[in-house]
């Protein structure tokens, strides 16, 4: 490449084609910024499986040429893989202080230092490399979210984030349209706009309309509430806080990251509490059950959150009483909508009284609907366009609006992960490939599970395993003890002994067949039991569980 | 009891605090009559589970009571778990024609012979012992639906099966609102009505809605036209194929549930199709794609259904091209939501325009809305009421709106299945349980699947399995072969050799100790491998697989 190449990379990590694991790479000469760094929740098909991180195998291949991590906000689809990749690559991160304040939470928990994180204000500019990136308030379900411009040798890239356009944000702070217009004004070659919401017509309502909502389920509650959203929603919370003080309520805060989130967003002047108003969530029969709020975690219905244990009468510390309030302020995430569900009706059968997603109000979006979008496209006359952060779909959707507000086709790209997208000062094509896809994330082992053992992982959780031990005779090739038939998960044994004893009969019988026939390998003899079993109890059950047979030798 | 008891029992064996597995018994004195007998979906935990019925125990003890089954209405939900009830339960079955044409191909696939079954119209009533049941016509999204009128000596009773108030249905065929009305006049005693839409206020809009949608879809579609939806809905097979003869195209039918159900339906005249207009799959390649709509299953993203074969670029006989359109028309049934988005993004990725869900009268459910509900309320003015079919969620909010009405508190009962609710001329109550619950169905094995095999099937699904296989000498005690290790669904074996050394290093230390220890009986050495190697895998990889010690003995 010459000194002054007239192109730029944008390489597209993750997030393209899926809700999460979001991250984007920029390329310029042998500079190289990457815009956050998320990990996805495991599909249904990921048995077993914690969590999805990005495949760098891009940035460790150019690890020389990587000078940043610049985030846009702390939820983990954008900040959740940098434990992972820290420690594989040690470049200064950018971010504003409640997105590191949230950050340092997450390298703690995994023992990654944190080294070099730097904290940014939004309207600050800062210059890395050929790179000048501005960072530019907007709203988000999160506070301190940013979008990103980039200003290159070859044009202006700017990079959205996650957002809406809230009018009247929560903290007063709104989206800072100027901005956006003067990037406007002054030509941006590239945006990337959140697509998350790209199918819904409208505006996304304002974060406030769910205050008016909690105002009017408060008054008319004349017991305890209990208030399950997001942790990281710290407008939310205040919203949840401001309500709490004018009915004269105390707050307790309850739930790991609850607490954690909310205690970061106090320290750093983002939460503003009056005195006296939260409580310990020991002292809370303290007080007259009409006197009492709780906030918690769980909204997602989450197995071990403490929302869904006091459902289930398991919470050590709050258990749900006929009077309750149960305000559940969140949608489910897709995949999520039985665990929800689930909670709420077990919610009912203690006694309460839920207020939850059928009821309106109680949970907006923090993503940008169709006239939002379209505003952006408006402001910022983008001469390229790629929508990020969505399914596919989204991304078509996406694509659609802004080639009928006037877009040239060729001009949109609705990318792949790993796609590598140049764009000069006038053209933008797709360059070539690079690697990306996902790395699962196991307990302690990363990419350790791939699709050999996920295979498996689905065989075994469907029909279950047999075992069949034989142990055979080193010299004369005869079965010296054995066959035995283990099985799990397949049927209850108890109850399917004549099963088992035919099953067993039917090895024996392979196996004899093996030796009269001179079959001595033992590989060949496993195929043959497993083949033999395999249809037998197939016939008898119509299952295909997972034969497993292994021979020993004495 | 005496010859004319005064007192009328009424048992929910399924349906309650659930949505499936439909059955409700009544009980006069000796007399038994089941209304529906359906099917549930399985769970997310109940892995390798392929259906659910209900446990009918309480029929079987009472076998010579039960006199009838009557049936609503063709539904998997109402009528799937018949061939294994008629199995074990040689009774006669009633219902409508297009129920009992459904009912047969179902019974034939089971290989249960359809010996007693016998066709009702809505309108006929009978008498089967001392009950004397009505059949009366109401709107569901399958045809031949009724509800039930079930006059017994202390009262009557009304079940109205599913349903919804169409005004405008698309056969004409209105709810018979007459005869519900004449009910309410003469008196009746309980009221067992359907709750899936008791969140919903307002009225669900008429299927006829989905027909002009159809047909602003059809005249903007230049190429061909796929419509995916419920294989039952009679009704919407009909407007499509009404919208096609608009349009001058021909259809095709694709699947073979929508194979099938065409079939029964056009036999018994429950779907009018002109002349010519209906050709095979495989000539749809004679005619301009704008010419041709394929109807077809896989509105709710089955794996194996034909839409998501095509979507997946698997089907045999059609294959998506750019200009495809691709009508979804159903609504995703809780928990299926990933699958059908992920068939959505497969469409758009084949270069398919596809209307969905998030595209407003693309589907309407077949279920009556808060303000049908009131309205059946209103007409029956039942004593006592009962809401059935739905998560107890459902349940609880249709009571509370009963009782919004007027209904007193002590006279509507959440029920649990299972309960015996006892009814005389004036009085409610909940006189007992019996016997209720969920048998699985996995393969040809029904019941033989319970807790412990689910329990092993979840482990073996999140972090799979260790099999540790020692032989010993039946004398001495000592390892005559191995320990060897094999494991499935945990690592990647080949990436992970250090690991499996370190294992087995770790058992040969923990048999070593033992022998020390004289530790000689075989279920303290398995449980002592067992605990060494569990703890150390927890330590280095945070997972913890089955472990399966086994012992051969030479």
């Amino acid at each position: 490449m010459s000194r002054q190449p007239n192109k730029v990379q944008i390489i597209p990590l993750g997030g393209m084609g899926e809700i999460g694991k979001n991250m984007t790479v920029i390329r310029y000469g042998d500079e190289i910024i990457v815009i956050d760094s998320g990990l996805m929740f495991p599909e249904d098909d990921m048995l077993g499986i914690d969590l999805v991180i990005p495949d760098i195998t891009y940035l460790l291949d150019n690890r020389d040429l990587v000078k940043a991590v610049v985030l846009t906000h702390g939820h983990e689809d954008h900040i959740g893989a940098l434990p992972y990749v820290l420690k594989q690559l040690n470049v200064p991160v950018y971010g504003t202080r409640l997105t590191l304040g949230i950050l340092e939470g997450r390298l703690k928990e995994n023992n990654v230092p944190a080294t070099n994180l730097n904290a940014v204000k939004p309207g600050d500019r800062i210059q890395i490399g050929n790179f000048k990136i501005g960072f530019i308030r907007v709203s988000h379900s999160i506070a301190d979210s940013v979008a990103l411009s980039i200003k290159t040798p070859v044009g202006v890239i700017v990079h959205t984030g996650d957002f809406k356009l809230d009018q009247t944000p929560v903290d007063g702070k709104v989206t800072d349209f100027h901005r956006f217009a003067e990037l406007g004004d002054q030509g941006v070659l590239v945006l990337l706009a959140d697509s998350t919401n790209a199918e819904r017509p409208g505006y996304t309502q304002s974060e406030k309309s769910v205050g008016v909502t909690f105002d009017e389920t408060f008054r008319s509650a004349r017991e305890r509430i209990i208030i399950a959203s997001f942790s990281s929603n710290i407008h939310r919370i205040q919203q949840a806080i401001d309500t709490a003080c004018k009915y004269r309520r105390k707050v307790a805060i309850l739930g790991r990251s609850m607490v954690n989130v909310a205690n970061i967003a106090l320290e750093l002047g983002y939460l503003n509490v009056p005195e006296g108003i939260l409580i310990d969530i020991d002292e809370i029969n303290n007080y007259p059950s009409s006197a009492v709020v709780i906030l918690t975690t769980g909204s997602q219905g989450e197995p071990m959150s403490a929302l869904t244990r006091m459902a289930m009468s398991e919470h050590k510390k709050v258990e749900i009483v006929p009077g309750d309030t149960v305000i559940i302020s969140a949608t489910p995430i897709p995949g999520n909508e039985k665990l929800v569900s689930r909670t709420i009706d077990y919610l009912f059968r203690q006694g309460a009284e839920v207020v939850y997603e059928a009821a309106s109000g109680i949970h907006v979006s923090g993503h940008a609907s169709q006239e939002e979008l379209k505003l952006i496209q408006n402001l910022i006359r983008p001469k390229f366009f790629i929508p990020v952060h969505g399914e596919y779909r989204h991304l078509v959707k996406h694509a659609q609006l802004a080639q009928s507000m006037g877009l040239p086709k060729e001009n949109v790209f609705v990318a792949e992960n790993g796609q590598v997208l140049e764009f000069t000062a006038d053209k933008g094509l797709v360059a070539g490939k690079v690697t990306a896809g996902n790395v699962l994330v196991d307990g302690l082992g990363v990419g350790d599970v791939g699709n050999i053992v996920l295979r498996d992982r689905r065989q075994l959780s469907q029909d279950g395993i047999l075992i069949i031990v034989v142990t055979m005779d080193k010299q004369g090739g005869q079965v010296a003890a054995g066959p035995d038939i283990v099985s799990r998960g397949f049927v209850y044994v108890r109850e399917s002994e004549q099963l088992m004893e035919d099953a067993k009969e039917r090895v024996r019988q392979a196996l004899e067949k093996c030796e009269n026939n001179g079959i001595t390998e033992w590989a060949a003899i496993k195929s043959n039991v497993r083949d033999t079993l395999g249809k037998y109890l197939y016939e008898r059950t119509r299952r295909r569980p997972m034969i497993l047979p292994i021979i020993m030798e004495v």
